[in-house]
């Protein structure tokens, strides 16, 4: 059930609505919209009585939800979702250009790559602190280390950053660093730890899981605004098929059905979507030209010495005319890139 | 094996390599390229010697080949294949653009259709005429009656016609019509039917198989080019993975990895690639940004009356505003658009 | 529309209502059961108004089909179908044991592992004459040669032969050596060939094509059965999956759900569905446990050396010990194999 | 690397192998065996020099592995292992019957389950007290409530008792209640619970993630025996894939594959594999001919009325006939099913 109210409610309606909610044993997620305000009713058994809430004062509707989603969707929020990160927008016109290395491994590479994505027009660093390996016997990052480098490269960059969770135990200390916290495609179904990020206020980059439906996405999503985080983007990272040529397909299809299906913001990345370098700009400007709120580029200063997802990342001067085609692309689909300020890197 | 020839050499050293190789009792297939030819052989059982062919006057190097391809690989032929259709040329700088209906259902439909899509900027007219269906109780095409029915169209659009063969035994009635000869995803592994139109010298429109491999689609258009047809042009429209949302997945990865394998023009078919209108531009877009070098889009003057594809078919207008974007992204990736003739569709 | 008869109705009840439906311009089947006979109709446009025939003498009821298929499916025919190739039964308690090579490749090869075979228990010999292959420049079979062969082993051994077709023009020749006409998974959606089959009266063993659905390898019986031919035997043989450790995955899944759908006859081939030998024996026994009618086994004297499916085939001692312990599994789940002649491979 | 001890090697050759191990910086794994001891070392990065210890006094041999991983590896153990629960044996020759409701709903639902397939011959009681599920707004399960009630469940029947563990926070809890841990599909890539139930010495029942390969189930297996606990138990309970007919495909291939590369234990879930009651019972046939370890089977005294999972519970008494129908199939494979003792659900 969603409760939109009218653009004349005031707080007190708003209120009143909510404590009615809580008083019938439900809960109520507030979800506030640029014309009017939705809210969510939630943990109801079976059906809630619309009759219950139309003739409250400041309630233009009371619509029943058969999607199993509720937050996310379109219904109870018509207009994209525009997350704030620090200053920065994800959702809006301005196209979020997010690249850096897989894993940081040295405080040299982070600040190079760090630099040089900046001066390409980078406004997020990411960067695997702790890193989900499928073999116990591979780099698992540089852990604590690691964001300790991540917080410095911030303060000389001005960049957002953007790491990965691994497990609950771990989140306090990423949450302390980050800007945009990452939950890997492997912990999509971690219930747990999406709970855990939905009750802080801290952006969320989600990342679709390896053979997660659209639907899935949207639901481990509903997870994290059901605790209250509003502050969810998408990402689509390619999914598992028969296909051995690539890493993953990236699945395209899904930027104009989740832009349809929900109000949150999602962003592509090619780097994972296809596994090879080679291919990673031409899959970049697919994914504007489908509709993305932004992009995830893996770009390492020698990828040729990288400890992790080497073959599929660019170096900076790739990178660099990689943004230079997103952002004419941008503009036909109407989007922008923010323009570099000149001596940025020096 | 494959024999380069110098730039240097006559149509005489030609000759002689191809008489030493079905000597040898091989099969020795020319493609002619821009800057030199090369021979591929074929028919042989275990390896050829080099040394049997890298001292004739003018043989630049014999090169042993490990993929299961042959000759639609770029060691075959490093620049890409121009597909001239009766003066229009697919491959090129100016991207293909196809449209028309899915099935032909009546002259009405067809020339509306027809003159619609020219009038949009579109240079080949697409449209079934015998449609391979999942079911024998559906519609299966006006067959003959259609074939009639896209012929009278060119002579009054002058709009290339590209259709489909269902099997052999219809073949010779579509070649005698069809500009462009469309094998459909379910008859990507019909051998015999490859064979048949490798036969020909009719350009040919290869369909990727519902869950077939990307090398397993260059090894079809292997089957066509073995025969002797050179005018093999590729055609990604989706593959079958989990995800329901969508009809099926788009693999745009697709692009850069044939365009990196293969000097054959590979198109994209966002129509039945999402198999949802409201997706159909995000990702002709996408296609184009990907590099694809033309795209085949389902056009119906009234979708909701369609007797096929329906709900993946444009309205005119809509195909329209489709290939205005289509136009600024392919000059993004160094693409152009046929400009529109101003009172064409008159 | 399918109209069930009365145990009671004469042969003049059912000539009688095969006319309404002609005369109302639809096709008419037949589709004779234990208990009963149904007519299933075709060729309709929308729904036929059951009130037509409910009336009809010897007509129990009319009912009206939702499913895609009709033929096929268990409302048609609720009990099982047997189908009987030269006097032997498919369907019946006794399971159909199927073996042979992947390719023929010599009489000394063929009219030994047939012997062989039926040494061990089969009543049906395989061996592909016409092979459809990935690569234009493997072997493609005997052709001609490989059916004469076939046509002499069975002279030699009374073993029925399974041969596959490749495409409408050899049709002919394999119809008439073949006591089972086989459609490879390749050909599940050649329609016009499944039209062809459709015509004869001959047996023919569908196998489910590598991405198909059950209800599209149902409809791809519904063909078939539509032209007439009611003598269709399902085999799964594994579809394509991510998995990349074995060929394929063999769906075990499909055969209850088959069973539950429909009256046709289903059997696995686990040479296909895992492709590796020492898993062919676990999967046979699977396949029967799960409640298939039959198993199909490639068996070549010399693995090694096979032009085909080497690494799948088990030797014919090793196929006579999976026999041993089909037969124990069958009894388990009220099935028998045949007991082997003495003397038979003399 | 592995080190393999010789048969005569003294608990002393052992130590002081593992001592020199370690003082190379690496970590020592001891693999007991049936005939001998291996050593596994892992933590080494790039290759150890054999010659370090093929001279030591006990060694046979040391064995380069090229498999990503070691410990779960036949070549690690070439004896299948056995897992002690209690008393109980999973791996041995009698297969494991675990059988329970899906969630824990109430304590009447639950001893009737319990004392009911006791009753049928399962020595293993699963339910679910911590549930992951898609949805935030479906039951989530009884959570410690239920663990209340499994205790007492096995107090009163004996049956031992397998429980799935839904994160690292909760992990405590359920490890002091649970004779067998679970960790679910979607968990089977939470590399952080693994490494924590590695940390026990329970063992640990590991299904395969939904879109997982068997090398990747590998994997994660070998996470856990990396930290010490080698009582791992593998699960099949299907994978995802485009067939929508059944709620996963059960790939049994994974059977005689798992049996190949590794030591472990691997059992079938069937209720999960195919999604459909009526098609469980020829699943576990198929599962035990295939040659698995064990079933594992959802039943509720009223299917209708679960929770969750009601579509594939069985009801006790069509439970009960499965397992006979088992026995039979054991034997044919050279497995037990224990007998039932009369009397025991009085």
């Amino acid at each position: 059930m969603l409760i939109l109210m009218k653009n004349s409610a005031t707080r007190e309606d708003l209120i009143r609505v909510k404590k009615k909610i809580e008083g019938l044993g439900y809960r109520a997620h507030e979800i506030p919209g640029a014309q009017r305000t939705a809210i969510g009713i939630t943990g109801n058994q079976g059906k809630v009585d619309p009759d219950l809430f139309a003739t409250m004062s400041g309630v233009e509707q009371a619509i029943p939800v058969s999607k199993p989603y509720k937050l996310v969707g379109r219904d109870a929020k018509p207009e994209n979702s525009r997350i704030d990160v620090g200053g920065e927008t994800i959702g809006g016109p301005e196209l979020a250009i997010i690249a850096g290395p897989c894993s940081i491994e040295s405080w040299e590479q982070l600040i190079a790559t760090a630099k040089a994505v900046k001066d390409a027009g980078a406004k997020f660093l990411r960067g695997g602190a702790f890193k989900p390996r499928t073999s116990p016997y591979t780099f698992q990052g540089m852990k604590e280390e690691g964001l300790v480098l991540l917080r410095e490269a911030r303060a000389q960059t001005g960049l957002k950053i953007v790491t990965e969770v691994k497990d609950i135990l771990t989140l306090p200390a990423v949450a302390e660093v980050a800007d945009v916290i990452q939950i890997g495609a492997r912990n999509m179904t971690s219930f747990g730890l999406l709970e855990a990020v939905g009750d802080l206020r801290t952006p969320v980059l989600l990342k679709r899981g390896i053979s997660s439906t659209i639907e899935e996405l949207l639901m481990a999503a509903e997870y994290i605004l059901a605790r209250g985080n509003l502050n969810v983007i998408l990402c689509e990272r390619g999914i598992r098929t028969f296909e051995p040529a690539t890493r993953n397909t990236l699945d395209l299809n899904a930027i104009p059905v989740v832009k349809k299906l929900s109000h949150l913001p999602i962003i592509v990345d090619p780097s994972h979507g296809i596994g090879l370098w080679e291919g990673v700009t031409a899959m970049a400007l697919a994914g504007v030209a489908a509709g993305a709120d932004g992009i995830m580029i893996e770009v390492h200063p020698h990828p040729s010495e990288a400890l992790s997802d080497g073959s599929q990342s660019l170096k900076p001067e790739r990178f660099k005319e990689l943004v230079e085609k997103v952002r004419r692309v941008a503009e036909v689909v109407g989007r922008t890139v923010s323009p570099v300020s000149p001596g940025v890197a020096g």
